[in-house]
């Protein structure tokens, strides 16, 4: 039988164990796994485009394991009622081919992208960094804060959103954790003194919405919402005077803020910074951007802490995905 | 709430529908979408292999339905206990990019294989045609039988397997069924007078399951068991011999019998021939060749069918697979 995390259980699982618990799990996973990058078969996602938004495809695999995650991007959606970005995802045994887990990802992929964003910003954020401007306050802004805090000390958030309705949420949801809140009044006022800039906004267009004359030197920007073709955040000059860094660089090249650059435009693996192969952040001064589109390998890591951490418990119920016939050549004897 | 539909419902179904009649269903909704063919987003399946088996991710989209299917191939699987071929299915609504149903596709695939099987049957088998010999007596035999008699005529089948278990079991299966039935000594005692040959072996390499002194003019066949790159049933031979059909070229390519042949080989898709821009079988005289390998399409179409014969009845259940957050910006107000 596969395994099924649903969202109820997934919700008690977070609530049992800690967000920031778990996101810090998740992020000594990537970290592992981004230690032995070669004995991943990679692709870049399989995305199918459609006028309203993008649907996507999210495969990985090692010797014992593969994952995929099945994940939404529809930037209108919260104005009819929905969420922008939905997904689920499920692990295999790559040994018979058979799906063995199955789990809700929406909030799993929100505490994913935490964990990655804060394993980026552990190598290339400023020493002792406290503030973070955030520019976006979706449904990600909760646990970027959190992951920021827990992994790399962030304890002041200056909040910006188009949408004061969001901003007001975040801040309800926030200040009661501890955290110190500004309400922007504009990007500009958000970027104060920040050591972490957070851009996590959806639209499915090139958007601005950092200009490099508001980037002071070394900062360290955490560019999360451009993540598709013809999706951008920053302003390509602000890639001109940063060193860049990637999760996947093929996929990145399709997806991020590099788009915007030419395709010699010098970028590092995160993998390799994690092994010491190349330099994180290597002076005060310098401007670092993690140029974050999401990686099949994030998943892989939450599927398998989610799977471990509530194995054996009423967590995971059965779901009823495997026709299991008797003899394996004969599936009609189920129908008979 | 997204639907789903399980084994033991999508038994149920099976039963009460009756596998002939879902399959003539299935068969008509693919032979009306072939004939809107340039309504699809199409991509060939994306495929992760291992030195045991393959696992692969099959999307496709119009403008209102999007759909994935993942399926595992696993040669070795039966001799461990387990089925060679395991599938689960998702449709979605393009215009939020919510998946709003999901099936077991272990038994939906073998149908709507066969179904397949038999549309294209009907424009390339020989007139009249009573005989199949099936080289090849797992899962899909008792399916591809019966799809072959509901639309094609097929009355009697000589039956052909390296595994002596694997016949008797088809032969149990369908002989009560009303098929005339012959267990061959050799492939080429199979062969004799048939209409139709089907060959659906699992073996991940490169076969001659079929060589080209065995096949005689007039003769359609349906090749489903090769689908994989280095997997291969037919001699090259037959196909320079044949007129060749596939589902989709730039997929077929990859996967098909015409890995063998040179890129240029000449092949006709299917939907060519279901809105009349090709010809089917031309003569009494010529080989006709369904190089099957598997598309998206036919899932999709599959999916559809099983999600409109079960709306409404007890086979569908809600699955907790999409958070439903209050405010969709608020997706941490489910954790508090």
């Amino acid at each position: 039988m596969t395994q099924f995390v649903g969202v109820k259980d997934m919700t008690r699982w977070i609530t049992r164990d800690g967000a920031p618990a778990i996101i810090r799990q998740i992020a000594s996973v990537i970290e592992n796994d981004l230690a032995r990058w070669e004995s991943f078969d990679k692709i870049p996602r399989v995305a199918s485009h459609t006028p309203g938004g993008v649907i996507e495809l999210m495969p990985i695999s090692d010797n014992d394991d593969y994952s995929f995650k099945y994940v939404n991007g529809h930037p209108t959606n919260p104005a009819r009622g929905f969420q922008t970005v939905v997904a689920f995802g499920v692990l295999s045994d790559v040994a018979t081919g058979y799906p063995v887990f199955m789990s809700e990802m929406t909030l799993l992929t929100a505490l994913r992208t935490a964990a990655m964003s804060a394993v980026a910003a552990q190598h290339l954020a400023p020493a002792g960094a406290i503030r973070m401007a955030m520019i976006g306050a979706g449904s990600q802004a909760e646990f970027q804060a959190l992951g920021m805090r827990e992994l790399v000390g962030i304890q002041e958030l200056f909040i910006y959103d188009t949408d004061a309705r969001a901003v007001k949420k975040l801040r309800n949801n926030l200040e009661p954790l501890g955290f110190r809140i500004k309400d922007a009044d504009s990007v500009e006022d958000a970027l104060e003194g920040a050591d972490i800039i957070t851009t996590c906004t959806a639209d499915k267009q090139r958007a601005h919405v950092l200009t490099t004359a508001q980037v002071g030197p070394g900062v360290h920007i955490n560019a999360i919402g451009g993540d598709c073709p013809g999706k951008t955040e920053l302003d390509a000059d602000i890639l001109h005077r940063s060193r860049v860094f990637v999760e996947f660089e093929e996929q990145t090249r399709i997806e991020g803020e590099i788009q915007q650059v030419p395709h010699d435009f010098p970028v590092t693996e995160l993998w390799e910074v994690v092994t010491g192969r190349a330099h994180g952040r290597r002076s005060g001064d310098e401007i670092t951007v993690f140029d974050s589109v999401g990686f099949a390998l994030t998943d892989f890591c939450a599927l398998k802490v989610c799977r471990e951490a509530t194995a054996g418990t009423d967590l995971q119920v059965d779901i009823d995905l495997v026709a299991e016939p008797a003899d394996p050549k004969d599936l009609y004897s189920l129908l008979s």
